[in-house]
């Protein structure tokens, strides 16, 4: 008897819902866009904290993202619930490097701006700067298996979301591109 | 104290598990062999079912392919339960048209064999023949967002398996290729 | 000595080079719709070719869509003119079924609007309706073997773009969703 | 008339090509050997070139990967001697920020081995280690857009399968699986 009612999507509800979990987690969109001045500053040094955080706002209002970070997440809680069937539960708690449904998630993030985004994510996740080193710090038994790879796309996915229109900006705000 | 013992992966139980998860979800390899059969017998008009289902056999030994599979299913019986957060549980349990985390997992396991198996694999999923009516009939109370868009993808692949194969055979097998 | 003057990317000019050389081989706008209408026109009874075409630019509006065209079609003109090295050249020619590039360059077009659209392009690669049965024809001595994977991704990705300002029209329109 | 004789795929050709055309360019399969020891070596202190390097061959052997090389370096060529057409040509020739096709062609060669292989792609990309130095360094007039790209992909895909054959071999080979 629960679906007597027709099933309608709430877009508003979904997004609330990915920054309500990512907060849950530990994570903030000013986190992520310390991720994403990482990523960009040596390009642009006058770029501030706030400009970033606007373009991981941008990414997380796609709904192929939001997408994502919910179904990271709910497997994460799951694994660290130990709800998971085994092997799963194993696999996923103990992050298992033959295990890459988390990457595939991620990549479908990054995707969504382009590829010139795949080196960053590469690169950010090899290098943990800021939030990613709480993500994969094990000892407190929290598990992140799918959202320290979510975070990195997301900041990899403004990265590029960035030069996008910066490249607009210099072609068309000021009538004089720079070389 | 739950993981006072390291882990180790054991390769032959995440196989063994594939196999039964997919058996207890009501899909056997001679069903996706079908699928096969469907896609390939135009154009090898001999083309046997166990033939097919070698290829569906060589393609669920794949760990990438393995993970997919464990991870779909384990989101379809979590939302079937009713124990996913919402609004993950509304949108997997209704199949929502606007989340595609289904297909981003099916394209993992296609990817395996290469980009050949995507035209086969978007064919499949809206031509539903065999085992794909069965599991995108909403009657019976069953959840497979994933599954349906797994059990294609599956099939895909192996056809792609298939295609390498033949090729290999014809200029190797007999020194007389075809045309 | 041609390099003397700092390049400078302008991309009104990358944007008009797309539909230019769609035009040139053969393929406006108006044929892209049309594959659109043939895919979203069960679903939305009302729809126009008109409605399609706005979606179809919109696509072709993202760098990352008019960088796939314009490889693409790139190839398919050195393979009708035979520049290409062997056995490159045999293998674009002759749209040779293991050769797959033409399906990466299809898919990034269509990842840049999430996975939805997988299946929407496998479907329509398959059925060749429209305009695909044109660009398939090798009897013209014309060589499309990009050019038709990436008319297909086009048009899938203007159907996702279209499913998801429906359901935000939905949603924002009326006050009154329907069911 | 130059169709008259039926085309026949020589899978040998293809791959014998493969590797002419990479030594042409300045890629041995001991430089991809290299890439691959600097990515797994602090994970594998005994490492030896001779093993990464046979990995490198088994990833050189697929078709999708043949297929990359073969078009990702024809490119290569046509934008060193000017042939695109403007814009392609400005984009190619200055490894434009924004055209991200050498990405989606080094992509397609990493997922053949899975999504473990995208971290590696993208830090490799990034660090720049060994012959990747020498193909970004635009001071001989090389263009190398796309090689550069591919060789990282490849050398990920080699990590990649060395991972997978490395569990096997924990698990198979001794009957005491290290921990």
């Amino acid at each position: 008897m629960a679906d007597t009612k027709p099933y309608v999507l709430n877009s508003r509800e979904v997004q609330r819902a990915t920054l309500e979990w990512l907060g849950k987690r530990g994570v903030t969109t000013r986190h992520i866009a310390e991720l994403v001045h990482y990523l960009q500053a040596p390009y642009f040094p006058d770029l501030t904290l706030e400009e970033c955080e606007q373009h991981v706002l941008a990414v997380l209002g796609k709904r192929e993202v939001q997408n994502a970070v919910l179904t990271g997440i709910q497997l994460d809680i799951l694994a660290e619930e130990g709800k998971l069937m085994p092997p799963l539960q194993d696999m996923v708690k103990h992050d298992e490097a033959l295990y890459g449904i988390d990457e595939v998630l991620a990549l479908s993030i990054v995707n969504v701006y382009g590829s010139i985004g795949f080196t960053n994510f590469g690169y950010i996740d090899k290098q943990k700067p800021g939030i990613l080193v709480k993500l994969n710090d094990k000892s407190d038994g929290e598990t992140h298996t799918f959202l320290d790879d979510i975070v990195g796309a997301i900041a990899s996915a403004a990265a590029s979301r960035m030069a996008h229109r910066k490249q607009e900006e210099k072609e068309n705000g000021n009538g004089l591109p720079s070389d």
